[in-house]
């Protein structure tokens, strides 16, 4: 049996999602948690990685377990449907900064990474301020000038569409196909927070944090926003601005 | 000069507001970074405490300085005002979990505490939930079932005005008199998240917590709303609900 959970977390004090020796991830803990839960080694799948300090909202990862163990686990007398009961075990399992939000069968042949859709990611970021609030101290990043929305909103537009991102990608990657879709970026602000919400089919690494960091050059009139075109057209990603910091990123949500 | 401050500040890793020995406070930490500052030992009053994981977003605290020294240190001559300057020299010195958001001259018979005319408490509560979300935590309380918002503003209804408030009181206090006024108590409900918005001319020990926790009662069907007057009219700090986790609390504003 498949089955794919719909995950929270707090990504500061995580090295990332992807499970590495001695470190502690996202990954790593939801699977320890699982083999703890079910007696056996489980391996969990991602619809991606997020880096350290990159948070979600609706993370999502699939796993195989027998039906047989699932069931004798999670009873179908209580009051309960099994995979509520499922949730509630784990949970009590995972630390504070993880949380399973859902879980639910899927086909056999369903993967949370090569079946993805779409995916939507929110950057925050508070503005014209020197310090973050300490109420928001590792959920937001901070720009000390205010940001122009309606420039950084027409830049945004050259980004929308089917483009090759070369110019808005990490260069140590070893993807060679930098073409994706941006389905649309919105761009909203709310008692001195800026938010970028991002959808696309799917995003190269760093590809939100670095368009993020170029509309903030947009935004404090450092570019114009015609200059967007330009720097996606040079395939250059020394042309475009600064990776936004981790903290302020959130994969909102993966749709299948 | 008095100059009175309005601050912000996560509460989570301090043992509250007052100073104590060897202890991690937020009047010891804003008291250290005004004396190296100017260079001189400084205290702060602050309009009151709060307790180890209580936030604020609008404490206000006062302190003397000699003009002289502050207008040595903050210029006239700079783009900014000398109280601006002074802020943002301050903030650099403070931790990240305090946050100065204004400092402005008062009068030189103006106390923080004894001149309050009003404070406004927040207190976040998620709910319905058996574990916190991982970007909610430590910022607000948790209720595992759902809380039935019309008869918790009916019961909240009976403790508008001014009441004596034993009931509402922890016991582990030197206080006389336990006469306070209440203006107001908004309650509503967001995003699983329930915000009660409690306005008083003054709170004694816990009365925010506890009135929050009596509410929670109400809001579970445990007590009837018109119980909460009779809880009032005891007299008896045993008759009322438990004290909500301090993590849900914010000090939202003081007013002079």
């Amino acid at each position: 049996m498949k089955i794919l959970l719909t995950i929270e977390y707090k990504g500061t004090n995580f090295a990332g999602w992807q499970i590495q020796p001695k470190k502690r991830t996202i990954q790593g803990e939801i699977q320890s948690s699982l083999s703890l839960l079910f007696g056996e080694k489980i391996e969990i799948y991602g619809s991606g990685r997020t880096d350290s300090g990159v948070h979600a909202m609706g993370q999502t990862a699939h796993f195989e377990v027998a039906s047989s163990l699932f069931n004798k686990k999670f009873s179908k007398n209580s009051q309960k449907d099994s995979f509520s009961q499922f949730v509630i075990a784990l949970n009590s399992n995972l630390p504070d900064d993880i949380k399973i939000l859902k879980a639910k069968k899927v086909a056999s042949h369903f993967h949370a990474r090569y079946d993805v859709k779409e995916k939507v990611y929110l950057y925050k970021m508070q503005i014209n301020t020197n310090k973050t609030s300490p109420l928001l101290n590792e959920l937001v990043g901070i720009c000390k000038c205010t940001l122009d929305i309606e420039k950084m909103r027409e830049g945004s537009k050259h980004l929308i569409g089917k483009h090759d991102f070369t110019s808005f990608s990490s260069s140590n990657t070893e993807v060679k196909d930098f073409v994706r879709t941006i389905n649309y970026i919105k761009i909203k602000k709310e008692s001195g927070i800026v938010t970028f919400e991002i959808s696309g089919n799917g995003f190269l690494y760093n590809m939100v944090r670095i368009i993020v960091g170029t509309l903030v050059q947009v935004g404090i009139c450092k570019i114009k926003p015609k200059n967007i075109k330009e720097i996606l057209e040079a395939k250059d990603r020394t042309k475009a601005g600064k990776t936004a910091q981790a903290c302020g990123l959130y994969l909102k949500k993966v749709r299948y």
